[in-house]
């Protein structure tokens, strides 16, 4: 195993640090122990379609881990040429926990939860999981494709708030919301266009799960759908584009000072 | 001129661009034309000190223009080694307005700035200016040392915002805020040892500068005791540590939605 550095997914700015594990034999041993968790295992298109790499697919649809077939170049930059034979994993440091067992775990209290449809950029992930920490939530919810996952950028820019919530992967995003309806879950999506706003919602007596979009393309309109409530962030200027970390801590820091001000109403 | 790619001053893991000017007779050229917003002005510890390095040093002096001695690498960093002949500018993509003429036009409206205590990261110095303008914060105010000031990364990472807002640069700080507070300005310092909570202030009816300190220093001490109300954003849990980017979104956006709350009540 060993850490390289490159640039993320997504072509953003900012550097990205995976940890990986390369080359066909050292991947299957990792798959078959069990202890690593893996965010996904990248193929080379060019590779020889040998035995050892059907081995590998097939192991990874066993574990439900994702794989993907992407141009060699890609994996040059994640491991050495040399020696990656046609496939790198990245590797998560963190567990990710099942949604059901989130759920057993945290039945019989309010609970709140943060959906992220498709956050590609570490650094926002980071600032997003941490600002969920110090908000109380309990869990993160998010998809296996087509999103930056945690990795050792998303770990450090979170200041190490990864290790202090669940973090919760699941292959869609759609189903996730259903359960989480269920079991009495709100669901509340932000959205520019919404005409509420968002600190109009009570926060302080229900679990709720907040879904929030991708940089660039929002939230699905398959999620969208599901919501209860959809909300936005009003603006006092017509220049409406918020940083989406900024944008989930304004939302969550809402719920916080509605439920202090009730404890404090309470004389809790 | 020429754009180069660099790692940020601070260490950090963000890749930063910086637009520069170097070589001797270059940046002397730019200071003389005035057409050419200067951040700082780097030196490498083993130029050689003749009367073109002199004049850099004159000129830049009488144009209030900061410059630094550093070691060859950094300025290796920045530009070709074999041309920047021992002197490398950071250029702004914006223009630096002077907190004189800020003030004298916004008087006469409520107005909020926001002030930052040497913030490191261009990525969060970006994100906090687009939150700002959203928040019709009609101001930023930047040290002119140790602080990462605009260029292009910040531009990028605020979405254009930098070009929607005032951004002013100062030598000091603690004078800034003597000035504000001269011009009938209510100095806000958030800190996490504050009693107060942020939403606990009235942001509806008064001028307010927000001060937000560094990354992992926080407000220097000799601003603190010039604040007129500390507060402290409340958590959840005892992970009590906010990426700054987010902490300023919180504090502003609880001053829209105050401001927004009163305009409902007033029928505005």
């Amino acid at each position: 195993m060993n850490t390289f550095v490159s640039d993320s997914d997504s072509g953003n700015i900012s550097k990205t640090n995976y940890t990986v594990v390369y080359g066909r034999n050292s991947i299957i041993e990792a798959l078959e122990s069990g202890e690593r968790e893996f965010n996904k295992i990248l193929i080379s298109n060019s590779a020889h379609n040998d035995e050892k790499i059907e081995k590998i697919k097939s192991l990874a649809k066993d574990k439900g881990v994702i794989f993907q077939f992407v141009g060699k170049e890609k994996l040059n930059q994640l491991a050495p040429e040399a020696k990656h034979q046609g496939v790198v994993a990245q590797i998560s440091p963190v567990k990710y926990e099942d949604l059901d067992d989130f759920l057993a775990n945290n039945s019989g209290q309010l609970t709140s939860l943060l959906i992220l449809d498709g956050i590609e950029d570490s650094h926002n992930l980071g600032a997003i999981i941490r600002s969920a920490v110090c908000a109380g939530v309990k869990g993160v919810i998010l998809p296996s494709r087509r999103s930056m996952l945690i990795n050792s950028t998303v770990e450090k820019t979170s200041a190490g708030a990864v290790n202090n919530i669940s973090i919760i992967k699941v292959n869609s995003l759609v189903n996730a919301v259903q359960r989480l309806k269920e079991n009495d879950y709100w669901v509340i999506a932000a959205d520019h266009h919404a005409k509420d706003n968002h600190y109009e919602i009570d926060y302080t007596d229900m679990n709720f799960a907040l879904i929030m979009g991708a940089e660039h393309s929002g939230i699905s309109k398959s999620l969208l759908k599901l919501a209860d409530f959809i909300v936005k962030i009003p603006m006092l200027t017509n220049f409406n584009s918020l940083n989406v970390s900024n944008a989930t801590a304004i939302i969550l820091f809402e719920s916080v000072r509605q439920k202090l001000s009730v404890s404090k109403k309470r004389g809790i």
